[in-house]
C-alpha cells in the first residue's frame, strides 16, 4: 500500500506544543511484502541509512510484526528543520504498513503530537498531549491567509532545542501565552482580525535564539515585507510568516531570501499553502 | 441616561486574565444631573458607602468633569465574588454617565479587561491585556451550553487572591493551560466537543486554594453531578458549572446547593444563561 502525508509546521508563536498546520508539501511512502527488509528513499532524507535503522522501515515492521517489507520513501520535506518530516513519515508509513491508527502510531514513534494530527487531518489543528496521547481539534482557518517558510540549510535536533527550554517561566509570561494564543486561534479563523501581538511568545522563541542567533532579524525583516506574523516553525530552525493575503506572500518570500543572503545563513525561502486534505491512502 | 450591563465569569479554567463571558445578571445605573452629588444604590451592594467614593459616583464624576450629579445604581449582581460586579458597574456608570468609551474607562477604573469586556459586548469574549489595554475578540459560544453559579456568602477581594499567585509556574504547567486553553474555546463553540480535560488549571486554581479549602470538594460534586467542566469565576469564591445543555443545569444546580449545605458553605447556586447583547443605554 502507499500513503502521502503532508509535512506541517508547529507551535506556531504562542502555540508552544498546541498548534499544527499542515503545508502543501509531502512524502509518500510505499510498503509492499518482500523477501527481505529493502529500504529506498528519494528526495529530502536520502542521505539517511537506508536500512533497518530508518523510522518509516522501524514503523512499518512494528505494524506489520515482521520486516520481510520493501519500503519505499519519497519526500519533499525537508528533515530536522522545523517541519514535521519524521511525523509525516511517521503517519505515513503507519498507514501504508496498515495500520488503522497512523495518528497513535505516529505520535508513539515520533513524539510531536501536534506535527502527526496536522499531517493526519490536515489544515489547522490543536493537539495538546493529554495523559500521553494527542487530543485532537480542528480548527478553522481562513483561506485568504498565505505562509511563507524560511529554511535555512543547518539541522537544530529538536532534543537541542528542547534542552534549551527553561524548567520554569514567569507567570506574567505564561499568562501572556495565554491571551495571544487565543488571538491567533481567533485571528487564523478570521485574516482581518489578525495582528502581529497574537503572534507573540515568551515560553520557548526567546531561549531558543543562543541555537539560531539570526532568527530575531530575520523575523524582523519578514515582519517589515508584509507578514502579519513571524515566529519559529516548529523547533525550528525554519521561520514561518503568515501573510494576510496570497498578494503579500511574494514579496515576503523575495524579502526572506534577500535577508537569508545578507546574514549570510544558507537556505531559502517558499511560499507554501496549506494543505487541506491530511493522510490518503492508496490501494 | 441611564445604562445596563451583565455581570460576567472570568478566567474559565485555564483561560487566566484572557476569557470572560457575560452572565445574564445584571446591574442598571442611571445618571442626572442635580444641585449636588447624591448616590443611591438598590439590591446587591446597598451596603458600600452611598456617597463619593463610590465607584459608579467616582467613574460619573470623572466622565463628566464635575460631580453635581444624582446617581443610582440598582444591581443583581453579588459583589465581591467573581463575578465581575465592578466591572459591569464601572461600565455601566461610564456609559450612563455619556462616556463613548466604557470599555476603556471600566478597564482603568477596574482592571479586569476580560470582565470589562464581557460586559459592555456580551457573550463570550477573549480580552487579554496588550500594552495596558484589553485587545477584545468576540468567540462563538455554542447556544447550547448552560452555566451554574456556586455564590458563597463570603467576600474574597481580588486583591488577595491575586497576592496568592506564584511569581514563576513550572514549564510545563504554562505548555499544559496553552493546550486546555484551545480546548476548551473550541468547546465552548460546540458543546459536543466539550471535555473535562478542557476545563483544567494549573496556573491560578491551586495556588488559590488556601483561600477557599472547600473549593475543590465543591467543583468535584458539580462534575460529579453532571458539568462538564467547573471551575472558579474569577478570582472567586463563586465557582462555576458548565453544563452541555440545559437539561443538565437543574441537577447540577441541584448537587451545588447540597454540596454548599454539606460543606458548611453558606450560600446560594443559581442557573444562568449567558447574556449575548452586553451593554445597553437608554435615553
Amino acid at each position: 500500500m502507499r500513503a502521502r502525508a503532508p509535512g506541517s509546521t508547529s507551535n506556531i508563536g504562542p502555540g508552544f506544543d498546541v498548534l499544527g498546520l499542515a503545508l502543501d508539501i509531502h512524502v509518500e511512502v510505499e510498503v509492499v511484502d518482500a523477501a527481505r527488509l529493502a529500504v529506498r528513499t528519494e528526495g529530502e532524507g536520502e542521505d539517511l541509512p537506508q536500512d533497518a535503522t530508518h523510522l518509516a522501515a522501524r514503523i512499518a515492521a512494528a505494524v506489520r510484526g515482521h520486516d520481510r517489507l520493501a519500503v519505499t520513501v519519497r519526500s519533499e520535506i525537508p528533515v530536522g528543520r522545523g517541519l514535521g518530516s519524521s511525523a509525516a513519515l511517521a503517519a505515513a508509513a503507519a498507514a501504508a504498513a496498515g495500520s488503522l491508527d497512523p495518528l497513535g502510531v505516529a505520535t508513539r514513534f515520533d513524539g510531536h503530537g501536534e506535527n502527526a494530527a496536522a499531517s493526519v487531518v490536515g489544515g489547522l489543528v490543536a493537539a495538546p498531549i493529554v495523559a500521553g496521547a494527542p487530543v485532537v481539534r480542528r480548527l478553522p482557518l481562513d483561506p485568504r491567509l498565505a505562509f511563507v517558510v524560511l529554511v535555512p540549510d543547518r539541522h537544530l535536533p529538536t532534543s537541542q532545542a528542547r534542552a534549551a527550554l527553561p524548567a520554569t517561566v514567569p507567570f506574567d509570561d505564561a499568562v501572556a501565552n495565554l491571551g495571544r494564543l487565543v488571538l491567533l486561534v481567533s485571528g487564523l479563523a478570521d485574516a482581518e482580525s489578525l495582528q502581529r501581538v497574537a503572534g507573540e511568545d515568551r515560553l520557548h522563541q526567546g531561549a531558543r535564539t543562543a541555537l539560531f542567533p539570526e532568527a530575531p532579524e530575520l523575523l524582523r525583516r519578514l515582519e517589515d515585507a508584509g507578514a502579519v506574523v513571524a515566529c519559529w516553525s516548529g523547533a525550528g530552525p525554519s521561520l514561518l510568516a503568515i501573510c494576510r493575503s496570497r498578494d503579500d506572500a511574494p514579496r515576503v518570500r523575495d524579502a526572506g531570501e534577500l535577508a537569508l543572503g545578507e546574514l549570510g545563513v544558507t537556505g531559502r525561502a517558499i511560499e507554501l499553502l496549506p494543505d487541506l486534505v491530511g493522510l490518503t491512502v492508496s490501494g
